[in-house]
């Protein structure tokens, strides 16, 4: 793409000018549009050093209204503190919300492309990475983002003139760094690896734009077009459904709810005392090794309303320590959280490296509550069992172990539990209209949750029913899956 | 993908049997809704050689009513003739049509690996087949067609015991060729290749499935579950709008029709017998020299209705040996076009090297007439534009010279032409119904002319405006237009 790239042709300084005038009211009237519309806008700003993204951006920025955009700056290296996450999270955690506009001072490109500089990548790394960007970009287009990437293209003549300009003068001496002298040094081998990397994440929803960086204006220019094309084109694509994806990923058979049986799921209160006691202290064991290993942990709970879903995470968040777990209580999402890609909330809430995330309910609400009550549309949840798959994906590749429980009951024992809290006054508040709502629809829930756990019980993050008629019984087989997991990925 | 391949489970005798009847019952019960829904079915089977590819084709077609489906067997090398087209050619001769499958006994990735392999293709060249392929399959599926891609998966070991099994028997050793016995060889070469074009090629719409091809029943069953899982979720798929992509090409600026001075332009009538003469002359010669460095030209016109296209084409035809060009007339589509792709029938009009096609009337029928009358959905006409930026794209790429004529004439000049039609009985059949129909349309039709040729003048592919109020003038500079740019293509 840079090796073959065909500059467009400079217009006289008459005509940019007026042509700069003109995109730069069409981008002023757009942000309006957006507003209304909530299109969230993510632009990408990469290329080479010296080639004016930064002063770029703070051009493009001033047609805008400070309240509908924010400019994220991230540092050529993750923090320590974000090397404990997935590679996509520092990123991800910045994505923009509806109607509003995120530019990325290098984003995901930089540190991908000096990985493989600097030697810190393998090729096989490499392909993942390349994945994982492929993926996410295609995660938000087809969440109704727009993203538009800019890679600003000088020559090595160029860049070594930038340079020397800035070297000369004191007030800007500071701003060139050993590694620009040593890109420009190396410049054809950096233009190999961008090449390459342009290539591979060119995408059609998402594809890359050469900028011609060596005018200035005439950069603004291409910049202030594209955004503006790419605006109206989401504009027009807003709404739109999204073809569903064939699944490629390797499934596990699961029998369906009502083929589980559940009622000679019990444990006697001798036994239940014995194991909770012997599994506890082998999961406190285990939690202690998972910190020195740095592994990362995610135990996901959904199951019926008065299932028993508390009291199973409480005995297993009693075998931990408390400076190595949290507990997430997934409630409905709030409006910075609807704004945004639905697994954003999920995403920012990942356990670092050496700890454990329980959720209590999880990114599977998309294809229950969501999808019954009508809170997204069919295309959305139609579409969300592939990218939870993919989301799961790109955690365990990552290394974390992924623990998914459904905690299941049968219909009569809850009626029995919710008439149990609601005479029983100190358990009141656990009962609400809404629990008796949902449980008039229990058949819908329950066709719901068999095309959930067959869509998405993959070989790499698996379903586990928990019976808990007994709920003794699903505690110690909670406690179980747990511990085998944990020592599976200790080995 | 190959060398990280996690081979599902292979279920025991009984399960795979009752599976096996399952999926092709399903098959079979497809067929009629495919029929229905008039999906396009493309199934490509890739693989190691001896994986069992044909013979797995045939088990799966023995479900479907041979009506339904065709095989295309493709041979290894292109034969002369068809080396003589763009690469994507005779496989997009292939293409089905809507409520039908064809099955690929290899497609387009075998080609291109065998050409890494041979060290035919240099790293530039395989970069651009993967991208012709890419853009290709997505153009299939954004225009409701099913693509599925298998790869056949075998280990070395399994691959030389199957090789040394055919060899040992006369009625099958035939079938062992010492392309078969060299990949067995260099297979971890051979691997390294296929690995590199199936990532390179996994795209999200048209996924690769390995095939664990090792045992013949459990191959079966997954290439079964892989179509059928493919068709249900092609079917929901099918009717949706597709997004529309943001153009990357880059665009001539353009003037609309109506600032285009028409009056001026004429020529008299010894000026132009002189120059008519000259340049057809010319024209002969650099018809002579394209047949000799074997250089395919496309000449596609456009213009409104009595504009004077025909006259115009005879001028440059009459300049030409009968036997390097053709000149294709485009009306309507027949049904068996209107069944595929809508740029299907021009993929197998194209010349040949060394030949001249021109169009009467192009594949820009999608944005002009198809879009005025409602004969496809606005996103079909939407998406066209860049669809056909990208076939003009792989047309350049592969060496033809476009060049693109819009014949202009004003309202009246058209009103009085076709009032001479009606009113001279040997132009009669010239003027029918619709044309008289066509023209109140006219500000419709110039709308969406104006958009057409602003989103589709490419650097690579321009638009040409052949000022025809003077039909002469608008002759000459037709052939100056095409002698200039054949000649700067034997540059």
């Amino acid at each position: 793409m840079l090796k073959d790239f065909v500059k467009a042709e400079l217009p006289d300084e008459e005509e940019l000018k007026s042509k700069l005038k003109e995109e730069r009211a069409r981008l002023s009237a757009s942000q309006m549009k957006i507003k209304e519309a909530g299109l969230p806008v993510m632009v990408l700003f990469e290329g080479w050093n010296a080639a004016g993204k930064g002063a770029l951006i703070g051009k493009v920025i001033r047609n805008i209204d400070p309240r509908f955009f924010k400019v994220a700056t991230m540092d050529r290296e993750p923090s320590p503190e974000e090397k404990r996450y997935p590679f996509l999270y520092r990123y991800i955690k910045e994505i923009p919300e509806a109607g509003k506009f995120r530019f990325f001072d290098t984003c995901w490109m930089e540190e991908v492309v000096d990985g493989v500089l600097d030697k810190k990548l393998t090729e096989d790394i490499y392909q993942k990475r390349v994945h994982s960007i492929n993926v996410i970009e295609r995660q938000l287009c087809d969440n109704g983002y727009l993203v538009i990437k800019f890679f600003f293209h000088i020559s090595k003549k160029e860049q070594k003139k930038r340079l020397k300009n800035l070297q000369s003068s004191k007030d800007t001496s500071w701003r060139v760094d050993k590694d620009d002298l040593l890109q420009n040094k190396h410049y054809d081998r950096c233009l190999e690896v961008f090449e390459k990397y342009l290539s591979d994440t060119n995408q059609s929803r998402a594809p890359w734009y050469i900028i011609d960086a060596t005018d200035k204006k005439w950069a603004e220019l291409q910049v202030l077009q594209f955004l503006n094309q790419g605006i109206d084109i989401a504009l027009k694509n807003q709404k739109m459904n999204v073809p569903i994806l064939q699944n490629t990923f390797p499934l596990e058979k699961i029998v369906k709810l009502s083929e589980i049986p559940l009622d000679d799921k019990t444990v006697s209160a001798a036994e239940y005392d014995a194991e909770l006691e012997r599994l506890q202290k082998e999961l406190k064991d285990l939690g202690n090794k998972v910190y020195r290993k740095k592994i990362p942990v995610i135990i996901a709970y959904e199951g019926w309303d008065a299932a028993g879903k508390g009291g199973n995470i409480k005995r297993i968040t009693e075998a931990l320590d408390p400076r190595d777990y949290v507990v997430e209580p997934i409630a409905s999402p709030e409006p910075h959280e609807k704004a945004r890609h639905y697994l954003w909330r999920f995403w920012t809430r990942l356990p670092k490296t050496g700890h454990i995330t329980i959720f209590d309910r999880t990114w599977y609400g998309r294809v229950m509550v969501e999808r019954l009550e009508g809170f997204c549309s069919e295309n959305d949840w139609q579409r969300a069992y592939n990218e939870i798959n993919e989301f799961e994906k790109e955690l365990t590749d990552w290394g974390a172990v992924i623990i998914k429980f459904w905690v299941q009951i049968d219909k009569d024992t809850q009626l029995q539990r919710f008439n149990d809290r609601q005479n029983t006054p100190e358990k009141q508040w656990k009962i609400t209209d809404e629990d008796w709502r949902n449980r008039e629809k229990w058949d819908q829930y329950e066709g719901a949750i068999d095309e959930m756990i067959a869509k998405t019980s993959t070989t790499f993050a698996p379903w586990y029913v928990l019976e808990s008629v007994d709920k003794k019984y699903a505690r110690i087989k909670a406690l179980k899956i747990v511990i085998e997991q944990i020592k599976k990925a200790l080995e």
